[in-house]
Order: C-alpha cells, then sequence, then structure tokens
C-alpha cells in the first residue's frame, strides 16, 4: 500500500492520518481473539491496571503468529518505508486493552519523549501505527490528538510514576492548554480495522472507559533503521533491540492465517 | 414553552429528551459567569473533587440571582408542568463542574434511586433537566444515557464511597453490560444553551474530563408537589423541604438579568 501525495501532504500538516476499515473483519476478528488469549496468560509482558484487568501487552508479534504476521503487513509496513525512504524495524510492538469499565487513562504526551529520553533514539523518526480491534466509539476510551502539535518538537515532560500503573513522560496543563487553543482535539472513531498513522511527536491521550464496550488497540511503532536506539535502559521486550529491518509478508496472510485458524477450530 | 406531541411520545419511549440551544449565549454567559463566582467561594454547598477542583455546587438558586431566575424558568418549568399535569417545586438544584483536566467520573447510576431510597420520594415523577454552561462535545466528559433504561423501573443498587468525593447509590456491570445491550449509549453534544430532561429512572454516568475544555451544566430536578419527600435524611440544601409550587417568571426574565448585569458591569 502507498499514500498519495495529498495524504502525505495531510499527515505533514496534521500531524495523522486515519485510514477507516484497512482491515476486515474477518481478519481482525482473528487478531481479537487471539489478544483475549494473550491477555489470559500469565507472562512478564502483559502488564495489568491497578484493578487487575490488562492494560497493554508487549511484544506479541514475538510470540503470536498472529500479530507476528500483522507487525510484517505490508499495509502497515509499506506506508511507513515510503514516508521515510528506507527500511524500518519494530521499535515497539503493544495490544492496548483499554478494558470495559476498568481501562484507565493515558496522559497527555508525546511518545517521542519516551524514546528520546529513555532509549536515546536520535530523530522523531519512527511512526506509530493503532490497529483498531474493536469500534473505537466517542464513548469507549478513544485516543485523542491535538492536531498540528507535531510540529511544536519535543516539548518538555515530567515522569508520572504515581496515576497509573505504567511510568509515563507526561505534559503538564499549561501546555495541553496552548496546543489545544491552537489546533483543538480530535478523537477519530471508526469500525474494528480501521487504522491510525500518527507522527511520534504528536501529542496524544485517552480518557478511562467507562462503558461495557471494550476497546482494544494494537500498536506498532516502526523505526527507521538508522534512526536505531542507543540506549538500552529499558527491557528489550518494551524497547527492541533487534534492528533487522521488516520484510513485508503478503498482503493476503492475515487473511489466509484467519481461514487457517477457523478450519483448524472447525 | 410546550412539549409537542411528538416529543412527549419521544421521551416516554426513550426517556430523555435533547433541545439543542434553548438559551441564548447571551443568557448563558450571565450564568456561566455567575456560576465561576459561585465556585470561587468557600461555601458548604459547594463540594470539590479529591484534587480540589470544584465538583458541584448545590442550592445556588437559593443564593445567587441569576440562578433563581433559571429555577424559575418557564423554558424549563413549563414541560415538566405539562408532562406531570400538576404543579412542581424544586427538589434539588446543582451545578456540576467537570472541570478542566480534573473532572471526575459519575457512575452508572439512576437519580431516582437516590431519590427513593435517600429522600423518601413515593414516585419517579421528578425531571431532571440538564442546562449546558458549555459547549458539551465528546471529549470534555458529557453526559451519556443509556436509551431506555428508564422502562425498567428502580434496579438494584449498591452505596459508592469510595469511587469519588461524592456518595452515590451505583449499578453492578452486569446490569450496565445488560441495559447497554438492549438500549446502547447515547452522548448528546452540543452548544452552551442546550437543554436535556431526563427520566429519573433513565440509567446515566460521565466519564472524566482529561481536556482543558471545562464542562459546566446545571442540574434541576423539578418534583410534583404531590409526590413531594417523605424522609429528611440529607441536608436541605440538598434535598429541598421547601414544596412550594413554583411560579414561573417572564420567559424574557434571564435575558433582562443578563442585560442589567452588563450594564452594572460596565
Amino acid at each position: 500500500m502507498r499514500l498519495s501525495p495529498e495524504q502525505l501532504a495531510e499527515f505533514d500538516q496534521q500531524g495523522y492520518l486515519f485510514l477507516p476499515s484497512c482491515f476486515s473483519e474477518t481478519e481482525i476478528a482473528a487478531l481479537r481473539e487471539e489478544a483475549e488469549g494473550i491477555y489470559a496468560t500469565d507472562r512478564k509482558e502483559v502488564w495489568r491496571e491497578k484493578s487487575g484487568a490488562p492494560r497493554t501487552a508487549f511484544a506479541a508479534h514475538t510470540y503470536n503468529e498472529a500479530f507476528a504476521i500483522l507487525g510484517r503487513h505490508p499495509r502497515l509496513v509499506g506506508p511507513v518505508m515510503q514516508l521515510f525512504g528506507e527500511p524500518v524495524y519494530m521499535h515497539q510492538y503493544k495490544i492496548n486493552a483499554k478494558a470495559a469499565f476498568d481501562g484507565d487513562v493515558w496522559q497527555w504526551h508525546q511518545d517521542y519523549g519516551t524514546w528520546a529520553r529513555d532509549d536515546g533514539m536520535p530523530e522523531p523518526r519512527a511512526m506509530n501505527i493503532a490497529v483498531f480491534l474493536d469500534e473505537v466509539m466517542a464513548v469507549n476510551g478513544p485516543l485523542m490528538f491535538i492536531p498540528r502539535s507535531h510540529r511544536h518538537g519535543t516539548l518538555a515532560a515530567g515522569h508520572d510514576l504515581a496515576t497509573t500503573s505504567y511510568p509515563l513522560w507526561t505534559l503538564d496543563r499549561e501546555t495541553i492548554t496552548r496546543l489545544v487553543d491552537e489546533g483543538g482535539i480530535v478523537a477519530p472513531t471508526g469500525p474494528a480495522g480501521s487504522v491510525l498513522m500518527f507522527h511520534g511527536n504528536l501529542v496524544h491521550a485517552s480518557p478511562p472507559n467507562i462503558t461495557p464496550y471494550p476497546r482494544k488497540i494494537v500498536y506498532l511503532t516502526l523505526n527507521a533503521v538508522s534512526n536505531h536506539i542507543t540506549r538500552f535502559k529499558r527491557e528489550e521486550w518494551i524497547a527492541h533491540r533487534d534492528f533487522t529491518p521488516i520484510t513485508p509478508v503478503e498482503d493476503g496472510a492475515l487473511a489466509a492465517f484467519a481461514a487457517r485458524r477457523m478450519k483448524t477450530a472447525a
């Protein structure tokens, strides 16, 4: 998959691109069920909310076939290679649960702030890709962006160790207010299978989910190989140290996996 | 103001009515500024979040001229008298802040559950009216309703004293999931001056507000005089004991107040 000149211009200006229904319901159903299986396991890569509900599962592409295929999918890897003009590797991979009733806040932050401070990533030349595993609605804790905030570079942040179970470099209220005055807030909603690509410096957050609707999203962080990290403070299953360029799979690989999976289950 | 037969049927079926832009920006600006003044005072009727930000101010119609006028406004009192077919009095009056960044959750609940259990209100013949003082957006902690849930009567509830600074009779997750399976969730959004009327048994909640946008809403609870409360457990400024029927003011009374206020300020 390649982005059009209009899409490239929009990404440059707004800091994100929304691609509704990029994956079929069959492809996504397989991932959704595999994700539930992963959350049910007791492994170190699965972080939980203070309530015990799953919050995020790291590195599923290293231990789950379906997520391994997604991590090499040409609909995701292709546009990022196009944008950066070079091969990419997987810097981080997580499946955020935002569980029904229990899903907690992700405070306002820039991802590149963490990649720079904790991982020594030289430049914000890594792309976040969100793949919706459930329908994302206005009410079930959607991702909120401040459009154009990526144009402000990497902003001062404080390390919040208290608000949730997961430490995060977060931005202060004065900064958020100033950026929102300029860019507003958008919260793209859409069916499972939709994809959001956003710049490492785009300021984002998501509110708690108080509804019975789960809101699982897979996040791939694809980094330009020449921009690999230089500091190894975080666990290797959180900030990967394997900089091998990703070779995309065939476009039909995930659909084929889903078909095999259904046949096995039948 | 009178409701049309279609509006009465919709209220009966869905449990709520949304009336966008019922008040003008001039009328609402006066209320919004008066509300900020009330939140800035240190009086017992003003409850605060655990963070210290304002959460709700009770009984402002008893100590503030602007909110006294709103509490007798024919656009609010008229439809409720029409619906109940008798005079009404003010059972409760609050200005909920849902402050920027700090506004905390209101858990899933039915208001009549509290009025029945705590106040001995005989029947769910009291109407909630929400008047938006700020724009209510999808992102700044909108009121969420489960349409048609009022048809299930008064549901079992537990008294939640821990989640927020304010005790509330809340519904369990199984009940919410069942009701949402049937009715879904709506979160009406609209400009300041919009009005929502909803049944005392309609299940509702609102999520925290993590944005820089404040989301103040005034809630009037108008009770049929013949349905007055019989138990006086809560403070009289929370559950009023004055059952005198409300005599509506003129339709232009709030606009006239706003004009006088502007002249005084000039």
